[in-house]
């Protein structure tokens, strides 16, 4: 076995966790690997505030053997150094004279530099970089460098880039099995679905999770609304109200609300300027709510907007098997300045997916 | 072997032929199975004007045996029963005494019923239809069915369906791969490319063949050209007046042009009604040319024409992995109608193929 394999048993065991019991923190598993190959302990981080994968997995082999000085520790992530919710990981692997330790990623944390902690005590510090590991992380280290939540946009359009016909109409451009991808893959992963006051009365959508084999499941709702007027008496009804026990409906504006806000709903105050959210500071705001991956469910204005604030990650696109030939059908992508095909936003596809005629197109963003 | 096998063998010789050498007329092969289930005879359509697929099967298998009176003769193509450049198939087996035809496909021609015939003249006759064989005369069924050629849009657009920024410029949309193809698939397949003198002006692109291990090849171009501006002096020195040795330069219009033109170039007179050219006549003509099967690579105005004419057979988009996020940049449906989502227009995914980061969406039309 190589270095490569083991750390691959211990991003499979990191991947066990959900990543809604661990935000805002990263995906770590870890193994002990004795002197003859063998794995004497497992260990991954399951839940927030609670232990590291390198104290699951150290604990782990303690039960097999009190001696681990002539172990190797296979981590997926840098091991931390400075208190947290729980002592630092570098003090337990010195204390235990773990001799070597085999990274799989490193942190973006500039607080973090468990490597060379190690390293400095003596401990033989390897890192063997595996990209899926990276790609385990991403949300988390979008997190840590860029101090924002991880952006994915999601958009259901004709192969020409409509979202509606001109009267707004959208019902259904894509088809039953792209609706259900978003539901089981999409919303599930997302922390908060982020919109504007004006798609969600114009389309009346709960905007939670709904999967044919289970009850609906909630999902925070980030809603743009300069004029509060989701909260007119008007809007009532909306099917977003259903009924909430632990998700909230954060309202984005730079009003203040006098009144008694409904139960589960709450103000998020953002600058407004020439009426445009703030991103950067809206962005800020859902860091701190824990809200680490937001999934855009939006009009083209929006959509652009988070395009040209550079804060967009990655783009869903289920494109259906129809066409819309009118110029003032609704573009998917809103806006009216000037950009020449010279600044044209550049992306990397990720990967397609065929839903009988819809073909999903997953893209990353290049800046 | 199954009288599918045996028809795959035929629909294999068919596809030897070059579908340009064998206008107006369709991939037909053609095998002689003798009593033992040994394939005595082979045969296919090689050049218009010549030896059908069962005159060739026919005399191959003279050759081993006289007497084919216990043979079977699968066709991919129900045989012809009528004089055109050649005499009638329907005599040649019934002469031979062949007692049992396997047809592959049906002829949509009314004027053929080679079948019918064949079962009065006391032939056993079975057809056995393959997806494959119908598919490979795609454009010959069109031609027969709906008396045009096969249209095929062509269109490189970004993934919110935009071919040029506001100022018209396009160059490079799609990447080196994608073009590649165009040019070794898609070009190399049509009889023709279908564009309007705007597009020819603007992007002053040759329009022909060209692949890096061959020398370029010609090919017809039609330019629908009410104004006649190619003619102008001002567009002498245009791309597509390339040194051409039998391909043409159709320039469609409802004046006449009273100069002489220039070598290779014909004016081909059209309705043009508000400014727009009458497809269906246009079309017609195209046929009496042997046009078959034409490429359409042109703006949005003509590409949303076509389809609102119902004549496009299928839809080949590049798309590229960029957006231009500008309402105002040239949209690949160009049209000022509106379009209700209930009467968007439905097309089936053929195929996909990723070019690196370009994905190429092949699509059928539905009316």
């Amino acid at each position: 076995m190589t270095s490569e394999d083991y750390l691959h048993i211990a991003f499979l065991l990191a991947k066990r966790a959900n990543s809604k019991d661990i935000r805002p923190n990263p995906f770590v598993g870890a193994i002990i690997v004795a002197e003859n190959g063998v794995i004497i302990g497992e260990g991954f981080h399951k839940m927030s505030g609670k232990a590291h994968a390198e104290v699951n997995a150290i604990n782990d082999a303690l039960i097999k053997s009190t001696d681990l000085s002539n172990c190797t520790l296979y981590v997926t992530l840098e091991p931390c150094s400075h208190t947290g919710k729980t002592p630092p990981c570098t003090h337990l692997i010195i204390k235990h004279k773990i001799p070597k330790v085999v990274i799989g990623s490193m942190d973006p944390n500039p607080l973090v530099a468990g490597g060379k902690i190690l390293a400095d005590a003596g401990v033989l510090v390897e890192t063997c970089i595996l990209p899926e590991v990276v790609a385990l992380n991403d949300t988390f280290n979008i997190n840590q460098i860029h101090n924002r939540p991880k952006y994915i946009i999601k958009s259901a359009t004709t192969i020409n880039g409509k979202i509606a016909d001109r009267l707004g109409n959208s019902k259904w451009i894509s088809n039953k099995k792209s609706r259900d991808y978003v539901h089981r893959i999409l919303r599930t992963n997302a922390d908060a679905i982020l919109t504007t006051a004006h798609t969600v009365i114009k389309d009346n959508a709960k905007m939670n999770i709904r999967l044919e084999e289970a009850d609906a499941r909630e999902l925070d709702l980030i809603i743009i609304d300069k004029q509060l007027d989701i909260l007119k008496l008007i809007n009532k009804d909306l099917a977003i109200f259903y009924k909430r026990i632990k998700s909230k409906i954060y309202l984005v504006t730079d009003k203040t609300y006098e009144n008694e806000l409904p139960e589960h709903v709450e103000i998020m105050n953002v600058n407004m300027n020439d009426g445009n959210c703030d991103l950067i500071q809206l962005s800020a705001l859902l860091l701190e709510k824990n809200i680490c991956e937001v999934l855009v469910e939006a009009g083209g204005k929006l959509n652009a907007s988070l395009i040209n604030e550079k804060i967009v990650d990655e783009l869903n696109v289920f494109m259906s098997p129809s066409l819309l030939m009118d110029n003032y059908a609704l573009n998917v992508f809103n806006s009216n300045e000037l950009q020449a095909i010279e600044n044209s936003v550049q992306l990397t596809l990720l990967e397609t997916q065929t839903f009988d005629s819809d073909i999903l197109l997953r893209y990353k963003l290049v800046y």
